[in-house]
């Protein structure tokens, strides 16, 4: 065997489609096993249905079905009724990774990659070697589009089985998206949970489930309105990056600096932008594209220096309090105490984020396990990774001891207790693209730290006040196994009806416990 | 405001081309933050030339150079001594993102993706705005190569800055990649370490690296041959999917089912191949394309049914118990106690790996502390993401009290001890595009934990061993307090010399203590 030369290496060098990359590495997109996997098909599909009808301005109407064909296998449908795909669109929507509406701009959407559901797509026919059927219906006035489609992985191209109109099924408006994979059903850490916490955190939606068992559940909508659609947003001085100025300068159709800045970044006016090009010593004339290395280093100085607003915030769409607490009651009707509350936006590295938290307490929960945690990301429910998760890191860090739970080091505390955190943004620094954890970036932890701060006094008045009713409560009973007695020899001495004095007894002994406790109140 | 139709969305889809999506993703590849980006910069240049001279059979010389330019701005320059590149392919392999030779085919190497090297271009391209310069000479009689890249996000393809031949420092053939990238320099879990442990895994390589603060450090060889090349090897029936081989079916140059089976999977000879088309219950002779989808889901029935031989192990390349402890003994070598060891390869989801063990104990290490674990994965350390890491599960594990070190709980054990882990295989499952760590896969995890047991007891025998020397020398240590006594009352009474019985005694004593611990052993 002779030794391996440069041009022997040249043969072997070869494009690699990013289908063929994410087949192999199916895995880093949350496909790891057939559990997941299941969750994963709905998930992107019903994210999709929810992004649709939220820009179109519809109340989403969901309904996922799945079906167990044989051992393995489940067919799984979702139906929406949102505005549909125009005909021309539907094939690489579903059938090309890397292709979607909501990754050149900066927006909050549920998607952000245009990798999600022609990834499942891959999956499908991965483990099932069956096409995707995908139906759009954009006019009622019109018929439904059909479309069975596959992918060429060598390519990253859709792949067209059949295409044709039909009458089958969708009324109105909307997608439905049918496809076969290998899958598990479980109960928990699946779709029947992903499902309760989207209705959670999308309290405007409708989802009807058949799950796979036979059960049918309805997540009825707690609130009657969408959201005020989240602004689409340009990228804040702050978050800018040597390169993406670089292209931006060459790219602009600003005919001066000045311009350019006010054009293309979020929170620069005339006046800030007559500072930057000051602080650079620019002049705000020059034409962007004739700025040279030197010229752009310094200006990017300037841009992450000069004194910037805050990016516009209208770019966020939270849950908010009132909508997040009638979505939790509806849900955990048992609970004891339930508090929401939504925290100013923040900003990390130029983007806008905001933190929510939701506190359930009490109820049927075990008092002696750790608390559970929804995890939610631009109204998504995530499920795994949780480790991994800023989510957890924050609650992990929070001093749960001083709002009344247990908690031992930095493990997360115990009690019956639900949290709810959501962070919404136009862009969620995810761990993965299977998008399960966000990235624990200092400025995201310390937030939600603080909302979880915020909840957790609310609990902990909650919990003084149960304690002290409860301290009362106690009182009161020592004093009125014996005010019978007192009240006995006292109508003796007195000659005063027994009852009456009694009565009176304990309507002081009443008065008394609270007054006692008002006090206490106030030497705390 | 009118609502938006799906025309209006339709307008707002776009392709994404990989760079744009990893440029704006790019903490998935590792770039989270300067100290890492530093690291990746390091790693990705050096492992591709590891891989580059093992391949063609050239003990490899590499030399690492980071320099600090101003602030958080470094220049990075790697060198090597392996074959070079040809001209044609030194744009792309550098400036295409999924471009390479390791992908399509199944073979160890530390690169697999075709992602690595362009990713730091990206990287420093996006950070610096500089052009990487790639020097390549393919033969010592003709001028090195030189090139100035960019990579144009938009198509993913390369930008050539300038490109010239040039006398420029290359003695005989090889690679070296200069460029500047945003960067933080810290002597932890950085470049130093990742160095040294490099050193450690591939004993065959000479690294000389020149540290930002003006230290040079040199890794020498400590074995002086390059390790056996693994082979390529076929896809094993075991772990086929429904997709791959109805693509399989169609893409084959075998006339026959039964050839199919033979020319494309591993460890199939005709015999099993008859086997599998009677269990499937299809023709040995018809031809591959013209399987139906029940005849392809028959066939994977059979194929993941029927008795297969395991995969061929010569695709392996393990480090080798002799060199691993060469090596740990060369980078430790104030240790009390190093013990090393090769697992037979096992396989999970039809692909081989095999797991090697090294155990460093004592020397100046702190004893209070949890043990350090040293990750390997192809002989390329991992250095973050430790707590999703396979490695890390299999070390919680493992029952270290009964090893001799402290451990409470699922915790990492404590002592002074550092635990080094090695997992080579065709196809290392990590858990992200940084390949920082291993996915816990239960089969993964089992045999490393068999491993680390195995060593664990070699461990413990020496501990016991120490343990006893300790007790046999307390033992003597008293009877040695009052032999002088003993000796003198003897002389007196036996008017024999004082320093002869002393001597006697002394000799007993020894041999009496002994003859103590070997009984101890029996009867442990």
């Amino acid at each position: 065997m002779t030794k391996k030369t440069a041009e022997d290496f040249a043969k072997q060098q070869k494009e690699i489609s990013i289908s063929e990359f994410f087949e192999k590495n199916k895995h880093l997109l949350g496909f790891d096993n057939p559990t997941k996997a299941l969750l994963m098909a709905v998930k992107e599909a019903v994210d999709n249905s929810l992004d649709a009808c939220e820009e179109a301005e519809i109340l989403p109407d969901i309904t996922v079905k799945i079906k167990n064909l044989k051992e393995d296998v489940y067919k799984v449908s979702i139906q929406d009724n949102g505005p549909g795909i125009v005909k021309e669109q539907v094939p690489r929507i579903f059938g090309k990774l890397l292709y979607g509406s909501k990754f050149h701009r900066l927006r909050q959407s549920r998607g952000q990659q245009g990798i999600g559901i022609s990834a499942v797509l891959l999956y499908s026919q991965l483990t099932t070697g069956n096409p995707t059927r995908v139906l759009s219906r954009t006019d009622e006035k019109k018929k439904s589009q059909m479309f069975e489609l596959l992918i060429d992985t060598k390519k990253n191209e859709p792949q067209i089985v059949k295409q044709e109109e039909t009458d089958d099924g969708i009324p109105g408006t909307g997608i439905r998206v049918e496809m076969d994979i290998l899958g598990r059903y479980r109960k928990s850490q699946g779709v029947d949970d992903y499902l309760k916490q989207t209705s959670i955190s999308n309290p405007f939606a409708k989802i009807i489930y058949h799950a796979p068992d036979g059960e049918k559940m309805t997540f009825p909508r707690s609130v009657n309105e969408l959201p005020v659609p989240p602004k689409e947003i340009k990228i804040h001085p702050y978050g800018v990056e040597f390169g993406i100025l670089q292209r931006f300068l060459t790219e602009t159709s600003s005919r001066t600096l000045q311009s350019f800045l006010v054009n293309e970044f979020s929170s620069i006016g005339q006046q800030t932008a007559k500072e930057i090009c000051s602080m650079a010593k620019l002049e705000p004339n020059m034409k962007p594209p004739e700025l040279e290395r030197g010229g752009i280093e310094k200006l990017l100085g300037a841009m992450q220096k000069a004194k910037v607003q805050r990016p516009p915030l209208d770019c966020l769409s939270p849950i908010g309090e009132k909508e997040l607490e009638r979505s939790l009651k509806k849900e955990y009707p048992e609970a004891e105490f339930i508090t929401t509350l939504t925290r100013s936006p923040e900003v990390y590295r130029g983007n806008p984020f905001q933190i929510e938290v939701g506190i359930i307490y009490g109820g049927n929960m075990k008092t002696d396990e750790p608390i559970e945690i929804i995890r939610l990301a631009n109204r998504v429910p995530l499920l795994y990774q949780a480790g991994a998760c800023a989510t957890t890191e924050a609650a992990k860090d929070t001093d749960w001891k001083r709002y009344g739970l247990q908690q031992s080091g930095s493990n997360l505390p115990s009690g019956p207790m639900i949290l709810v955190i959501h962070m919404c943004s136009a862009w969620v620094p995810f761990i993965s693209e299977s998008k399960e954890a966000i990235a624990p970036y200092p400025d995201i932890v310390k937030e939600m730290k603080l909302a979880m701060q915020d909840a957790g006094r609310n609990l902990s008045r909650y919990l003084s006040g149960k304690r002290r009713a409860g301290e009362a409560k106690r009182r009161i009973q020592i004093f009125e196994r014996y005010s019978g007695e007192v009240a006995s020899s006292i109508a003796l001495l007195t000659k005063k009806p027994e009852k009456e004095i009694e009565k009176k007894l304990k309507s002081m002994i009443s008065q008394r416990t609270h007054i006692k406790d008002d006090e206490e109140d106030k030497t705390e």
